[in-house]
């Protein structure tokens, strides 16, 4: 890979920067150009030397995009199809486009429609790496290091886009997989944006109260850890809410039947109940963080 | 104080006595003694230097209450109602009872039903602190320092008595605080009790899937710090949830309520209120977290 074109270089896109940089041996033949929103971020980009340049919305996009390898969109999702947009009239046969969104089916569905006959040359992607901090200057050259990366190819892609996209993750060190974007965004409703939203809830329903200071004055470490998530950024978790409504809202169907057997087990005084409840969720949990570490 | 005695020297009653004796300046004169249900668990104990001895069911409970300043129980809850019946007929007018136990309402009726006319010398305790790791060996001389602890006096307990208490907490470096058992019922059930019960569903509820494998595989950060506390003791817990019934129950109503309103902004596609939560939260969990750290 010769050139790289980053839309939002920001933690995952200046940390593929890094990670590509460190990857390629003779780094001096790698060339990659940053683009974003705010041209102030881009310019530290360059300076902090995550990015070789970047481009203004006065320069060429044309000549920047013909001979692209990779293009990836890492800016919020909702700007997607805005920079599909912009990228259809230059899109070079060569050029294979990714993205780094957190939902997939509605990312193939605006690219189906956008690139239309090079939908083709789109893979669909989602790195599995924290972002409790963002911005440039939280990037990290390894933060895709032994991380999973779910990549989602539809019966259409090229082969050779799905091999280049695959070699682009793992050159970052990651674990790259493949699923149907209905699968991957079933699963991530189900471990990582029911969770969310549950912190988010519990955390609004407890600081609407007259004695919220007073509650979170008393809350310890376990509070903490469990609203953690609950502290993300809102613009994003409203956008991965709404594009994976369908997913979303099973899923929090499925956790309003298991309260309501908990609330249950509770009303009915059962303790052997509730103790096998919490065993088989305490051995499954310590079962999954003890192969995880 | 001369002489300690403590029922339960696991990670609580092992950092009490590490503290205790730190505080001392001459600790030579303070004699800590520790009681439990597990004989090798207490020789450790005595073994590591964190009690000075401990007593076994054939030893003289009688000389050895005799003269104790303070009376600890910190074994599983389930347990208080058999220690405190224990210590009854052995209870000296100039000994303070106190325990450790994370509710309150139903140790204060059950130390009122068997202390009776000396349920003035008692004090209900619950220090806040973190107990992932159980028993003696995670003891730590520094565990309280800064953290909450929660007395739960009545209009009988003996102003000494609370005086005692409220020293030798802040003897292990602990902020002390004051507040009725219905009251404190009430916030742990809010800001700890709710979240465990939260916990543990979701991972019961994800272990119970065919795919459940697969679902771990692509779990991250966000789940594991979500899901730390459905790692907890299911037994202790199964106590602490029928101990707080009644709150515990309002907290879940409280929670279904404010999940349905989420349910339905996610039905509706409501983006500007689902983000208006989200803000909520995220800007209550950041000043919360800030203020703390």
């Amino acid at each position: 890979m010769k050139k790289i074109v980053i839309f939002g270089v920001g933690l995952i896109g200046g940390s593929v920067a890094l990670a590509l940089k460190k990857a390629q041996a003779n780094s001096s033949s790698l060339h990659i150009i940053g683009l974003g929103r705010n041209p102030s971020s881009l310019a530290s980009a360059v300076r902090l030397g995550v990015i070789d340049a970047c481009l203004d919305s006065r320069d060429d996009l044309q000549s920047t995009l013909a001979d692209a390898d990779v293009i990836l969109i890492a800016a919020p999702v909702a700007q997607t199809a805005g920079i599909l947009a912009r990228i259809k009239p230059h899109l070079n046969a060569q050029t294979v486009v990714t993205d780094a969104g957190s939902t997939k089916s509605d990312v193939l569905d605006c690219a189906e429609k956008i690139l239309d006959e090079q939908f083709d040359q789109f893979v669909g992607g989602h790195p599995i790496a924290g972002a409790e901090k963002s911005g440039v200057g939280a990037a990290k050259v390894d933060l895709f290091v032994g991380k999973n990366v779910v990549l989602t190819p539809t019966a259409s892609t090229q082969a050779q886009a799905l091999a280049r996209v695959t070699q682009f993750w793992q050159s970052c060190g990651a674990k790259v997989s493949q699923m149907s974007a209905q699968a991957h965004d079933s699963i991530f409703a189900s471990v990582s944006h029911l969770p969310h939203l549950l912190a988010f809830a519990l955390v609004d329903e407890i600081a609407a109260r007259p004695n919220a200071a007073e509650l979170f004055g008393f809350a310890a470490s376990g509070f903490r850890d469990f609203t953690r998530i609950a502290g993300s950024h809102p613009e994003m978790w409203r956008d991965i809410s709404l594009a994976n409504k369908d997913a979303l809202l099973k899923e929090l169907a499925a956790y309003q039947n298991e309260l309501f057997t908990l609330k249950t087990l509770l009303e009915n005084e059962d303790g052997e109940g509730l103790q096998a409840l919490f065993s088989r969720a305490s051995v499954a949990r310590n079962a999954w963080s003890d192969g995880k570490h």
